[in-house]
């Protein structure tokens, strides 16, 4: 049966490399009545800048979509009532996060919209958890100017693209929560260059350092959107104010958001946006409601634990029966560790961010039981200095076949 | 007051880089009563082949070692009641492993007998946690020829020098319980051509397989000695039994020990060997006792938590009241963990014992609440394949001063 | 003019990243009669077994050249003399080598069978070097089995798919030279599991060590179907003594020839096999000639310069006319080179074929004064042991425009 | 016999290991006459933040020389006609420059000068070359604070230890040519931290980019302080011309130096600082006269083999005699080589400047035919931006025994 309105579903596949998208196309055709959101994923690159095995699989996964578009098209060709398959054609959010150091797992987790009933939660009035239902949405940034990248101008049309999509003038509608997963661009000599010859200065020539800059100032607009929509954040009225808080990206790590999650790439030059949130239902409400849960929070610092096994026990459910799909974290390199020195950030042969996806990744895995989950490296404004915003998704009545 | 028998102490002292004995020197400044039997490290290199801050480090202990003979000598030099000083002189072990990847604090373990007093466990009677005592062991081999190294040769050698130093054939002493940590050497270049010159074959010419071959072998070898003195192991009873043990040297890893961790390094060409026990006391036993408890298990996986926690918790105590000094873990590579593939063993940029160490160090640094942590790479025969033994040192009514 | 027979024509383009197939396309579509029969390319991973970038250019090529053949198919759909664009559709070999360490510039080398007049050499009586021509020739084996690869059975089959494309049966045609490329494959953890699920064994657990014993018996086998072709080797004739030169893979490096030249990749299971050779002219030949040479020798070590230097003057031509178009070398590890100890077989942060690649990469772009020289890593039987192969190929009358 | 006045001699010696002094306290037992100046080496680390191997060695060396001084003490006792020596008790600069790349071989090069005759170039006048003497000085600054490093305080320091050492005020004395080594600080964590603590702003916050600011200002200092002795840079007559030339400090490279060299480690919070020079004769001299010669030149990028190759034919002498002893060179990292993308700044994996380091190194050996050659890596002011000085030592006569 297709319902009348999609649900959102959260599936993870295997890659056997940055290229293989076979484990992806098969739950596509496993799953005809989903139409894909958004597929974030790790790739087993460096994560720092010349990492192209985020490019790789991004552009795999292009081709993968069109291959299975071209099936489903063929498929429905005399179908006039599957009139929502156009939905599919739009452009999914693709956000490749580079590095999966120590146990990490490379894989892809798909972010969907579904109109198959099997996916929609029926039995939710015994579910004592709460009534909020999980939602899934996606938009995009224009293309940034090198000089732009990791600038207040990010962060403005960072905020602007979610508070546009989603609709809404400073004031919050009935949600209950939210998290916001980004993509966006770094600097390489070669964009440095091009910005320099129109005589523009970039925010850095140090290209590993632009990717800070341009999650910092990412997650800055984002932060200023969502906190305020959730009235946690008392929003800036005017440009100005709004500006001296983006002026304090990566200067001032005592303003931060736990909803945030940014990861930058050299494969691109806008940001991609998934935003995952949960919406208050009426008690009556009969529309359909997805069977995944999401639950949020935050690692103080990178050896946290308490911090994710909360999230992770929020996610179970209070009767314990849910079933962790994954989790998205952020790891934050530190100079020191509940007062321990550590060498993440004078190692020459290891960058920092890599460090700490190692050790937040054995973390999270530990505590998830489970080594896919989504761990990425530098959260400069996600969550505190040295911590980092976490979220854990689970699926109601235990995972699907 | 001086005792008439020595105790057992532990402490933790910090490094601002290999070369810094600083917090040592103050260390045995502050306790010069206490006979240092060993300097148990971790040291900010790669931990792999190359990694000279275990030699550094090394260097500049044994340097520090001396300079507070000098001054001890000095202080001492009119005293003839304190003619147990000369224990000092002693030749300590010093075992430096490299890598401190993550989270990984640098530091010295110091283990000493101490003729303190204020070291004695005086109220052990209200002490319900058991009546064994925690005892300190130091012996080495003789140096090995390059082409010993990881072969039966070096695992037959090892089982004597521990053997031989306890003072037992076969049949166990009333100990408790037993753990061995080890330095052994690996081969370089220069030392295969130097074999080779002499018309000799080394175990591998890859240098980094040296080192778990000489991990390996070295760790069959104290499993034989020390698992069948516990009765825990059914010892052979002739030299081709043995051998048939130590020619599964990294090739059937369904043989092993929770109760052996052994650390490669290129700063020395024998094993040092440090034997850290219990022995069960007559309850009316008058000689003084250590106050350091030793809680002993191992990790079934890099993500085993609930193997860590048992020894933390047991380390604390049924009270609950220890204060845990450090935890010493061996951590293994595995291409896949509970199923999930990962990406250690084909990473051509960092090497495998790196993620493996970054990650474990995580959740052990996270179980433990600190960073200061002996997380090493590379478990072969110790403990599980993919997991690794845990020892977990406390201290009795809190940490000291 | 449309010539008769075509010529083999030889060119680099740029790639801004491995995905960028750009400068490619455009060289496609500005030689529209030329067919490529192989891109072989320097693309900027680590060139050991997780560099993507292979996969990921080599993906890229498969794409553009998918879309350059519908743009001429839709060109020359009406013209039926065009029967040669068939050629067109036969899948070109695509070789790309990981590794641009150092001042070696990422590019491709285009090798193409032109029929355009422009392209042949019309006034090579006035080129008083030498009357051999050049040319091009392509072919690959079948996948090899994971157990297969590095052994005896790879290097047979490497020999027999250069002796049955060029259909000789040990007797040398009137070839002047040769020169072969190859593209070989590498084990991974899973692919070693697979085997061993089927009971069998590899021939290293080694995934780095694979990439060694895949070139080296490659090399083996094309060294037995070249140098005897060209009557400079004695070529075995019966299995026996032919699998007693394979015996030798990576273990008697004094069995080499200097005519080969191999590169292992994670991207392919088989050989991708590119032929170069020059062949003596009947002085009143009237077909078209490649206005191409090939100059071919070695290094004796990484830093014989004067070996280099040999090959670019020859290349050059008697009058010093002819532009270089790039050099193809290989690198190889050494512990110590003219009796200078180096870090290259010891360095646990830098694999060996890294050092010497940025090292000869240095040595062979100042010696060509140009970066873009493709300059691979590992040269097993390849040239002199710590030596390499040099291929250096020039235009005569300088670059094309 | 004992010379009236020493001599400069240079001479390298190996090592095993960063620990490793025997070659070198052979050479000083062998050469009892000798007064060590300076040691500058090349160690095995990566020659970046946290590369412990220069401490290492200079830890060692300071030892060695230790011993050795306590041997020649002994020696000498009873000899109050050698009170010259004395001069061994002074503090020699120790100079360790981390990576040894590609084909570079660790090494220690000894600047010493000699009382011994048979050091002395006693059939000058046969000597064509030119009437200049070469001479070895050695200085050092204060320490510097944290916030000091990479400013123009550190530059006008080091432009004021020459120039007090040397004793001029601007006006140049009878010098024909100079060349200054120096060994500079680096920022770590701790020390950005401690100056934090006390209110004060380092120059960077990134580790790695303070070895550059810290070579830069140095190195501007120095040329100072040298090139207006040698009447070859417009000496600015006030600090605030001064400090407008230290303001430039990596910003503007086309100020820059072809005299100076200057390496940075954290082993070391001041500026070691060894000078060498010739000095124009009066024919009649009859002072002794050092066999060493000195030829000075420059790379203008990392692939200038001719910029080698005209220094190294120089220090052979107009009739080629002379033994090359070493060269020493600074290698740039570079986006581009002579309009060639390359890999070396957007490489997250290996550092910059160990790419220029590995490519430059091939270069220089090459040219020299040896591998002991002194490459160090980031020529900020040093040479031309993305080229580097030479300097290249020879023995008149050939090399000693």
């Amino acid at each position: 049966m297709v319902l009348d309105k999609p649900v959102a579903v959260v599936a993870v596949v295997d890659t056997a490399h940055p290229g293989d998208t076979g484990p992806l196309e098969r739950w596509m055709d496993a799953n005809p009545l989903a139409d894909i959101l958004c597929v974030l994923g790790k790739t087993e690159g460096n994560g720092c800048v010349n990492d192209f095995t985020r490019g790789y699989a991004t552009s795999a996964i292009q081709a993968a979509l069109g291959r299975v578009r071209s099936r489903r098209m063929g498929a429905t060709a005399n179908d006039d009532e599957r009139n929502r398959q156009s939905s599919f054609t739009a452009d999914p959010a693709i956000i490749m996060s580079g590095g999966t150091e120590g146990v990490l797992c490379p894989h892809f987790i798909v972010f969907a919209n579904s109109w198959d009933e099997a996916d929609a939660d029926e039995n939710h009035d015994d579910d004592d958890d709460d009534d909020a239902a999980f939602e899934l949405h996606v938009t995009r940034t224009r293309d940034f100017k090198p000089e732009e990248v990791g600038t207040p101008v990010m962060a403005r049309a960072t905020r602007r693209a979610i508070e546009e999509y989603l609709g809404y003038g400073g004031n919050a509608p009935n949600w209950d929560d939210m998290f916001v997963q980004i993509k966006c661009p770094l600097l390489t000599p070669e964009r440095i260059a091009e910005a320099a010859a129109r005589g523009e200065t970039c925010a850095t020539t140090d290209c590993y350092e632009s990717m800070a800059l341009s999650r910092g100032a990412s997650s800055l607009g984002a932060m200023v959107a969502v906190e305020s929509a959730l009235g946690r954040y008392s929003a800036p009225d005017d440009a100005r104010v709004d500006d001296a808080v983006y002026a304090k990206t990566c200067e001032d790590y005592s303003v931060f958001s736990d909803h945030v999650s940014s990861s930058a790439g050299v494969e691109l030059m806008h940001c991609e946006i998934l935003m995952m949130l949960t919406r208050r239902r009426e008690p009556s409400s009969k529309t359909p409601r997805s069977k995944f849960r999401m639950a949020r929070g935050r690692m103080d610092d990178a050896i946290d634990l308490a911090g994710v096994t909360r999230c992770v026990d929020a996610a179970r459910g209070s009767r314990g029966t849910n079933t962790i799909v994954t989790a998205i974290v952020k790891a934050d390199p530190a100079a020191s560790v509940r007062g321990r020195r550590t060498t993440m950030l004078s190692d020459s042969d290891i960058h920092a961010t890599r460090h700490a996806r190692a050790a937040v990744g054995g973390v999270v895995a530990a505590a998830v039981g489970d080594c896919r989950v989504y761990v990425s490296g530098g959260a400069e404004h996600q969550g505190p200095d040295g911590g980092g915003p976490v979220c854990v998704i689970s699926r109601v009545g235990g995972a699907r076949g």
